[in-house]
């Protein structure tokens, strides 16, 4: 591992009222100070322009406030630069240079309060900011009852917003693109989420986006959310403020913590190229390193999946049974009548097992295989499913046996139904059986209201789930991709069997509304900053009447774009999301997907503007190959495709999956072309993308 | 097994507004109408006497109520006489003599309701009543989100009771003896419990025992609590009237069910012999038989504990160090400076092993063995305790070899700090080390408030838990002993592995504020008719000041109270509560706790009277032994122990632990005598009891 570390360490003298530094390149501004009623104060800019105006810090709980009454005590500032291998991801390598200024705040005994401390710890980074709270052990906070995080992010004008309604229970929103002056009606528009619990005020969710007026992009998210319920944002749109808002349980507490304690990091990444909000590793960096010491059973891979007939219009379904009565322990599914139309069945899912081995792909998720889905309400009852118990349809020995043979791995499918409370109850179990039956890998899902009931999908108590549950998988060597969690902080740098989660609006809504191309235009400045996501692309089947939706219309996208979406959104558990029987229907298209890969040593963003395009290239970190992935929105464009990041004086061959002159995602989305040419470092593509559509390039050195 | 079954089947005509039945010895009456509003009652009389006035049946829930509307639409009786045979017990085979009516009650639709169904199933039995709600599957009922529970319980006359405060969380009082009018006095006369939320209402807890101006003892509590909430009361005090309170989540939802679904059974014994409701085995007779099918693991056990010097004044800690800011899973132990007053550690337990395996006593349980106990406070934090990790001082291994060799079982302990949901998370794995450490029973303990914090100590999820814990126990063959779970109904019967539990005051209270002699003279009445209680006999060290109390106060108990109560809370998890040292300066008295066994073939309870007085006679399940116990009040008394269950013609000889003359527990708690005579059937022995006194008798055939 390569790792450098120069340190700089300063001791401030007592009773600071201010204290500043620079990002290494000085670009960045931090300004902390201490207003007259002794309350602490940051500050940002970059490159002389104001970014965060002077925003409040602190936090309050039952048993004491830490929001006034402080003095600056000392200052510890050091300056770090080293870097880390992941074990998957965008780059093989990844330098953390920050900045770090730990302000200790103490605030004396008033008639109220017991004497206080709190050290606000900033790292700034050449790309932005991250802050923490960190409360020492002292007399009478041994215990705090978080009822409010008094953070906020003062903005000193009426920026462009990209962000989604506040929500403690679901993240699957289209994105908004407004201002702050009319966040309010883009809020109004929203149908509200049938399972969702909206905040009601004005707030939003984090990871969002902001675009400045003279062309500076902020991203707001937070960074290794552990102990401490996921941040919304309020947003104050007259004066272009914002201010934390933790997910409070359902008895109106935030957080139970006990000092020592430290908060998430609160993050911004600042930039005037949109394409370094894309490159920013700022929230992996704030996370603390890779806790899992042998990693070789952690693989990225690319799987199919029986899940995808239950979502087009032929009535397929999860469940074996029609029978609403039949209830996981309680009812013989032997004595059950099927209802034909299961997939989850022995001989359709070696189907999927012989397509996964002839053509290169992994593995082979199979959803509905465990009894519970005939009726999986959530929350009104106490158990929904089994894991470990298969319908009877579903010859688990026979398939693993199957599976093993043809060399790939059959992924599990944990639905929880939310009842996260019954999941603890059977986890250990569920996992030995998965061991027991040769799976590495698992896709759980949260959907619905949860248990226990004092919860919400992102209070603490399901953030200390989701950890609960990544730990147990590690224990047993199994790699997670998780549905309906707390959105990801990063987190998958510290346990690196988090591969991917959805926790946003997925390609499965392709089938249920659509999403529109500027979607996944959007998700890699926003939702992708915590951590990869399963969005599942790969459709090629774009009618949405497939789906058993409008008639005449289609999903959001061209063929070609769900080809470059592998790179645009990239994963190391990419999943391959659509019928195999589509997929043979286009052969030469389908290459593409065989050969790309999942795990990268190096990536070039060449092109960004959030909602409107991304190009990017990617290299291959098992070989000398490149692949590039381009995107836009509705609209028609020329990608420039400057290929200086190949190596020079070397000759390549590209293969380029394009979108036809003629297509278009509305009117003729299956129509491609597939064309190679040499290039090289020196070569500027100009590549056209249909509307809606993307394209996709193998770059290959030149035999 | 013995099993005789005779059925006589009546289907009534459509529409009845009455029907009734009667016990199979015809004492007791049980009539259930309907009235013109359609509101179902019930009411039940014994030898003439109304016991019950009529009384509303019914449920409400948010979906729909089923509380009037109705009319009989069917009913269906039989006549079942069988008996069966427990693991364990106060006999070895138990008759279960019933007549039952199942009444089928129908509801039109209505503009707000739909058509609606529910049958209330009762079964008359010669020593009381249970009766249960069930509702089948039907339109529109699927779900039932339950908020109250309309049960009426309305009583002729201002009867005596005998009732502890009503409580969400916990049990642990002293009884009151009142009476309806005097209720309200008797209840603001509690101190409030620290960790208790107390109704507020005119509340108490079940079970709970009245007596009426002519001499019926009546006995009110349920059986089968399963998936549902603990019932409380709620008390007219001016009608002499009761209804229904069942145990809400801090949402203020009482249950959660799915149809077809059951309640537990409501119970009522009756009888005007109070030994009757002493033998009463109505409780587990109306729990379901056994689930475990291999019981040869479960094995009734005598076991002394490193546990009792933390309660002494010589402060003694249940924590390995005194650093508050030790956190399991967090904190190196082992670098932690020992605070020099932790029991739990190797060479101590070793005694505690040697003492065991010498006085033939199967077990040693051992608190404060793991890591947590510096600081475990609940609900403030989301961990305590962890299940697998000893202090550096508790040698397991050596420890785990060293009771193997001397014939004597470690028992585990689990304190969760109510952290219900930290414990399933680390269940399996706690069980598993138990296993891997040669332990087969565990003693589990929920003190503070619950987490999940929606949730209280009897709440419906709660009640959930502790069946999943007893269920996954039976899985890894380990019997528990369960401190501050929901009060036992009987279902030790259907899982014979949960051997004991506490709910109630227990004998730790000796050693905080104390207990009266009444108090074991009441449990047996209320508290013991759900299950065996792990009330921890043998306290022969009654100093008060050497628990740290109150100078020159005494526990409240003679030393020879102590043996008896081996034979008046009968359990087959049995504690010698005492130290080592205390017994060895009694060998001789010691001897009986030495002998007496934890099973029984047969029990003659010979006088009782509630808060006074109880003498019975247990025969060995394994010899032809007899044992006596009885116990007495504040006051002396001459017990009368006729000796008729003796089997007839055969000689015997009786070695009597007995209350020295001038014996008193305030004033000379240790003066006891043993003596040994001779006896038979006709034997009627006079045996003096002290103040707070009692005496112990072993039989044996003569030689």
């Amino acid at each position: 591992m390569k790792y450098t570390l120069s340190i700089l360490m300063l001791s401030a003298a007592l009773q600071l009222s201010a204290s500043s530094i620079t990002s290494p390149s000085g670009e960045l501004s931090l300004n902390v100070n201490v207003n007259p009623e002794g309350q602490p104060y940051y500050s940002l800019s970059y490159k002389g322009k104001t970014i965060v105006e002077p925003s409040k810090l602190g936090l309050k709980a039952d048993e004491t406030t830490f929001a006034d009454g402080f003095m600056i005590a000392g200052v510890d500032t050091v300056t770090v630069d080293r870097s880390w291998e992941p074990v998957w991801g965008e780059y093989s390598s990844i330098r953390d240079h920050f900045r770090e200024m730990a302000v200790n705040l103490k605030a004396p005994q008033t008639k109220d309060q017991p004497e206080r401390e709190m050290i606000v710890r900033f790292r700034l980074f050449d790309d932005g900011l991250g802050f923490r709270y960190e409360f020492p052990v002292q007399e009478g906070t041994n215990y705090l009852t978080v009822k409010d995080e008094l953070t906020e992010f003062n903005f000193p004008g009426n920026h462009k917003l990209y962000c989604i309604p506040g929500d403690y229970d679901t993240d699957e929103y289209l994105f908004s693109e407004t201002t702050f002056t009319d966040l309010p009606e883009a809020l109004n528009s929203y149908t509200r989420h049938s399972e969702a619990q909206r905040t009601g005020g004005n707030t939003i969710q984090t990871p969002m986006l902001m675009k400045t007026d003279d062309g500076v992009y902020i991203n707001v998210h937070e960074a290794a959310l552990m102990g401490y319920p996921a941040m919304l944002l309020d947003v104050d749109s007259k004066n272009f403020d914002m201010k934390a808002h933790l997910v409070p349980d359902r008895l109106g507490v935030s957080a139970y913590v006990q000092a020592p304690f430290h908060s998430p990091w609160r993050t911004l990444i600042v930039s005037d190229d949109a394409r370094d909000i894309l490159a920013s590793q700022l929230v992996l960096n704030l996370n603390e390193p890779n806790k899992i010491e042998d990693t070789s059973w952690i693989k990225p891979m690319k799987f199919c999946g029986v899940w995808w007939e239950m979502f087009t219009g032929n009535q397929k379904t999860w469940a074996y049974s029609d029978d609403p009565l039949a209830k996981p322990g309680v009812t013989d599914y032997t004595k059950l009548k099927p209802n034909g139309r299961h997939p989850a069945n022995t001989e359709n899912v070696k189907k999927y097992i012989d397509f996964a081995a002839a053509n290169g792909l992994d593995g082979v998720l199979v959803e509905g295989w465990n009894e519970g889905w005939e009726d999986w309400v959530s929350y009104r009852k106490n158990r929904q499913f089994l894991f470990d118990k298969p319908y009877p349809d579903f010859d688990l020995p026979a398939l693993r046996d199957y599976a093993k043979e043809k060399g790939v791995k059959l992924i599990m499918h944990h639905e929880t139904s939310a009842n996260a409370s019954d999941y603890e109850k059977q986890l250990d179990r569920a996992f030995q059986f998965m061991k027991d039956n040769n799976y590495d890998a698992v896709k759980t899902g949260y959907v619905g209201a949860v248990i226990p009931r004092s919860e919400h999908h992102t209070s603490q108590w399901m953030v200390d789930h989701a950890k609960h549950v990544i730990e147990r998988a590690a224990d047993y060597q199994i790699m997670v991709d998780s549905h309906e969690a707390p959105r990801p902080t990063g987190l998958c740098r510290t346990y690196p069997n988090w591969l991917a989660q959805e926790s946003a609006r997925g390609g499965e809504f392709e089938s249920m509304g659509g999403n529109p191309p500027s979607h996944t235009c959007i998700l890699p400045f926003t939702r992708l900053k915590g951590g990869p996501m399963d969005y599942t692309p790969g459709l090629f089947e774009t009618r949405m009447s497939y789906y058993g939706e409008g008639k005449d219309s289609q999903a959001g996208t061209t063929l070609t774009r769900q080809l470059a979406l592998y790179l645009t959104m990239p994963s190391p558990m990419q999943m391959v999301c659509d019928l195999p029987e589509n997929y043979e229907r286009f052969p030469d298209a389908f290459q593409f997907i065989k050969d790309v890969p999942v795990d990268w040593s190096d990536s070039k963003y060449l092109e960004a503007e959030p909602n409107r395009y991304i190009t990017v290239a990617r290299k291959d970190k098992h070989s000398d190959d490149w692949y590039v992935g381009a995107i836009t929105d509705e609209n028609a464009r020329n990608a420039t495709i400057d290929m200086s990041f190949l190596p020079k004086g070397q000759k390549f061959v590209a293969t380029i999956y394009e979108d036809a002159p003629d297509a278009d995602w509305k009117t003729n989305p299956q129509a491609y072309k597939i064309r190679t040419i040499n290039v090289d470092s020196k070569t500027k593509l100009k590549q056209h993308l249909a509307p809606g559509g993307g394209g996709a390039i193998r770059i290959q050195p030149k035999k």
